[in-house]
């Protein structure tokens, strides 16, 4: 059977990447979709099975738009977590890759990926100017088509690949533990052929009421069962200042008797709970050590 | 003495609006700055005394660059706060005011105010182009000086004002309680002639080690002292994923006696905590109830 696969597009960024370190099988077809809603919208519509989109980096924090579209639009949406390292490398047009570094009088890139480079442009290339564009892609695109000017961008490998360009240096990210996690979403769950690394389950918690101590209460539920939490994010409810949700992660599948026990009572406690997924979380290595 | 107040500009935003309120000496000079980054560097470098930006938008979420640059760059700089209700206007030319709503073809404002009123203008405009511009008040002055067409723009009332604009219609906002959050950053202490609603203390704590309950652990220090805690929020430590520290917000004085208790056990139980300020609350009330 084919399975079509949405990702936020376009080409040649690290979703791609991502996807196609994910989704092997030769049947996959793999779809880019220009926004994330529209990578969610696919799936609601049945376009599309699956769909594969940043949900928060190391550098930059959370990607917002992914979690509202979690909360919102889809019941139980994650079936699969990837954890994948960035490596920003700087491009060049073959036919200006042997010019001195003061010959580059502008670096073109995603906003993300000129913040996640910024005292390595400032060294190497303090005098440039620093152009942002919708992509890496797109940085890496417009690369090969204006040859007449000496251009530098900042985009990963596949990029570089896609538009003929000569990597001038790999890894120019300021910070070594660059990882984005990527989630799948989809109405099903989904088997990779790589080997999972964990099970992890997230969950949306609004308090029954605010009071000194409330998420004291609910990280409780938690801690005694030494259930491990990767991650907590709070969201304004759009109530009123100070009225959160929570969206927690936690290492265990919402079918172990302990996760059981801690949703009940969290329930029993008149806590709202909605569990977002319950999934394998892969990784992809790097020869160096990987910070989790 | 003249005190000099830098502010997130441009002219006709919320921002200003929020800055008046507050700084009400006739003898205070309020500068307006074309970017967040450029309204803390302006106090680090001495030029202003005092800083006003937002922090926070019921609807939005968090301003990350301005959690970032009260992390990164100076000493405790938070001095007050003032929550300010944000009240979107529907504005027009004079010139075009009595045409029929189907004659607007674009309704122009900043990405965030249009997000702020989407059911609206989906339900009144809904063949409307929307157009995104750098500020609410942008979209003002583009209105002021394009007549030839039928324009429309999303802002505050202060935009209507400066650019000579028709006020359709106010209170524009899908939810009610739209409200952002501005914080004073400077040196040295504030006073101002409101009176304040309370104290609170924001504080960046650095968890000793990552083990399951470590995050309800800090929390108990202020469960157990019955301290209120309006905001929590994890930011990662650009270490690697699933390491974070934690803005917390209490509704108390750092000097008190209960949250000097609070900090130094939280040192003792090996977190690093960084007091980010301790500062009046103000609250600029609506005629409606104002929830908190």
């Amino acid at each position: 059977m084919i399975e079509t696969i949405a990702y936020l597009g376009p080409d040649g960024t690290f979703t791609q990447e991502a996807t196609q370190f994910l989704f092997t099988n030769p049947k996959a077809e793999l779809v880019p979709y220009p926004t994330i809603p529209d990578v969610f919208l696919s799936i609601e519509q049945g376009i599309s099975d699956y769909g594969v989109v940043p949900v928060e980096n190391t550098i930059e924090g959370s990607v917002n738009v992914t979690i509202d579209w979690l909360i919102h639009h889809v019941e139980q949406p994650i079936v699969g977590e990837l954890i994948y390292p960035i490596k920003q490398c700087l491009l060049v047009h073959p036919k200006h890759a042997d010019r001195p570094a003061s010959d580059f009088k502008q670096v073109l890139s995603h906003p993300q990926a000129i913040a996640q480079c910024q005292m390595f442009l400032h060294q190497r290339f303090p005098k440039a100017k620093l152009v942002n564009m919708d992509s890496t892609a797109k940085a890496a695109e417009t690369l090969s088509k204006r040859i007449d000017q000496p251009l530098l961008a900042i985009g990963p490998e596949q990029a570089a690949k896609k538009h003929g360009l000569h990597i001038m240096q790999t890894d120019i990210q300021d910070h070594e533990n660059n990882y984005t996690r990527f989630i799948v979403v989809g109405k099903k769950p989904v088997v990779f052929s790589h080997k999972e690394l964990g099970y992890k389950s997230s969950i949306q918690v609004t308090l029954a009421s605010d009071f000194p101590g409330a998420l004291h209460q609910v990280l409780a539920v938690f801690a005694w069962r030494k259930i491990n939490l990767t991650r907590i994010e709070s969201r304004p409810t759009k109530t009123g200042l100070g009225n959160y949700f929570f969206i927690i992660d936690a290492e265990i599948s919402a079918d172990h008797v302990l996760m059981k026990g801690a949703l009940a009572e969290l329930e029993a406690l008149g806590c709202s709970v909605r569990l977002l997924g319950s999934y394998p979380c892969y990784v992809k290595k790097l020869s160096k050590k990987v910070e989790l």
